[in-house]
């Protein structure tokens, strides 16, 4: 049995080709830069990596081609709920065949004010066809974008049903007083409570939270390992002041298109710039500004990879 | 050149087995019952039709079958508009190539707080992909479900740059001055616009309305044909305020289930009650009561079409 994922997970960017197709080089490199450079695991197709602007045959490809690469599955949770139901079970049972660490599933997201009974049916009628007694699920909780809640009697019920499968949750409310009472009613063994804003990454720590999954550590991993390393020392405020300070200056620009253009520079790399349409891609005089800003604020973004663009498909990693 | 649809267009239900798939011979005899009775068109795969709770090979393969089933394409208005900007090209090609009178497109709806830019480079670069001269685009504004709006100066750019293909609009915005400015700024042969509310459908017939696609348009299609056909007479006013009686009933209920359950009791058929996940059936003591305040308002749910359910696929209708 696999132990499940903790500590700092990036939801990875996927880069994307003039096309508009899924760029499974540049994107499997950045997997395998993030996991030597502070990262505990990688969720692949989240949010901040675009993915429900890819088709589901697109998707289940680019999970094929990382692991054919060399990356661990188990180092893997992948972002698998659709609004069609039929998708998030083929997309589940995919990510589950090929090991990976576990699932992060959206609520169904199209209708809204539904009805807690047909959230809890949807996910009850998925477990029931992905028919595996072995995967792990975790909850997507991001209304500012999904709309539809996780509600905490949803979760419980769904915690109560399926105990071996619910394993936890990522809470993108951006709401540190929800984060906080979701760490206080259900952190425990078996399930993990993972904030997406790291700006209160060291409080959710000392409340029992399992890691943290933000948007950012595509860029700065690596100072987020120092405070999930550091935790229970006095030198972790410190990181945690640095951090939020860098956080404050990405959050003045759209996140996804941002990071993706502080990529391109630190890989010396156009092509990291594109976006899949509906976004658009950061203009040059606004990158300009934001590196001005964080680099003001202390951020060193000249961490140049050349290997990482380089890197084949098939090449063991 | 096919003539655009105008007048009563239903967003047609979708009818689901016991195991959340398309049930094709039950939908595609609804398509042929409703242009038999009051429909000028019909809107298949649109919010109505829980379009986005099924994959898109499954949408296709229903389309396939309507048509050979000897539904008439010319009469069809398809729904398209996916997160995915691969689906959206895919079901919109397939779509055009069948020969459908145009395709109604919602905007990609999972981010929020998008630029007008990025939106426009969506559509943009659909067209492109598309890459057909003869085909009709519908913009689909349906804030409260999609959330995503498509603003006046958003229509006025795509109309503006593809005035060829971008052919009219369906306003589910459910809000009355929202569509009378729509209609008086936009609304011109080559632009019709749709409203999605039946309760203002006279007073939008007067100002230039193309006609109406309304969910409740799936069970009173043929009383809403008698406002589209009597619009310029005195007895219209009559018909209208029949239909905003009955409107009011319905609008106390999910309207999807509510539908749903009415055309099962209609057709004495239990398995037109079933929903897609994440929507949850009328139950049946909501039924009751919903029938019984529909007869009192003078509603006769009472028409029965028992050849309808008997219909075969491969038939020719």
């Amino acid at each position: 049995m696999t132990t499940n994922l903790r500590g700092i997970l990036a939801p990875a960017l996927t880069a994307v080709t003039d096309n508009f197709q899924i760029d499974p080089e540049r994107t499997i490199a950045h997997y395998t830069w993030l996991l030597e450079n502070g990262c505990d695991g990688v969720l692949v197709l989240g949010t901040t990596s675009e993915a429900n602007s890819f088709s589901v045959p697109e998707r289940k490809r680019l999970l094929e081609r990382a692991v054919e690469a060399g990356i661990k599955p188990e180092k893997l949770l992948v972002g698998t709920g659709c609004c069609a139901f039929a998708d998030s079970i083929e997309l589940t049972r995919h990510a589950v065949q090929i090991g990976c660490a576990g699932v992060l599933m959206l609520p169904p997201f199209y209708y809204k004010q539904l009805s807690e009974d047909g959230l809890f049916r949807y996910f009850a009628s998925l477990v029931e066809r992905v028919a595996n007694d072995s995967w792990k699920l975790y909850l997507y909780h991001i209304p500012p974008i999904a709309v539809i809640p996780f509600s905490f009697s949803l979760i419980e019920k769904l915690v109560t049903h399926f105990p071996d499968i619910v394993a936890g949750i990522k809470d993108s409310s951006g709401d540190w007083a929800h984060t906080k009472e979701l760490i206080e009613r259900f952190a425990r063994p078996g399930f993990d409570v993972f904030p997406g804003n790291e700006s209160t990454l060291l409080a959710a720590l000392r409340l029992g939270a399992a890691g943290c999954i933000p948007g950012t550590a595509n860029v700065y991993a690596q100072l987020l390992q120092t405070i999930f390393s550091t935790w229970q020392t006095a030198e972790a405020e410190g990181h945690q002041s640095v951090v939020s300070k860098y956080r404050q200056v990405i959050l003045g620009y759209p996140l996804i298109p941002a990071l993706k253009a502080i990529i391109s520079r630190m890989r010396m790399d156009l092509a990291w710039k594109n976006v899949q349409p509906p976004l658009s891609p950061l203009p040059e005089f606004q990158l300009e500004v934001l590196l001005e800003k964080l680099t003001a604020a202390g951020f060193d973004w000249r961490v140049s990879t050349p290997e990482a663009g380089a890197l084949s498909p098939g090449m063991s990693v």
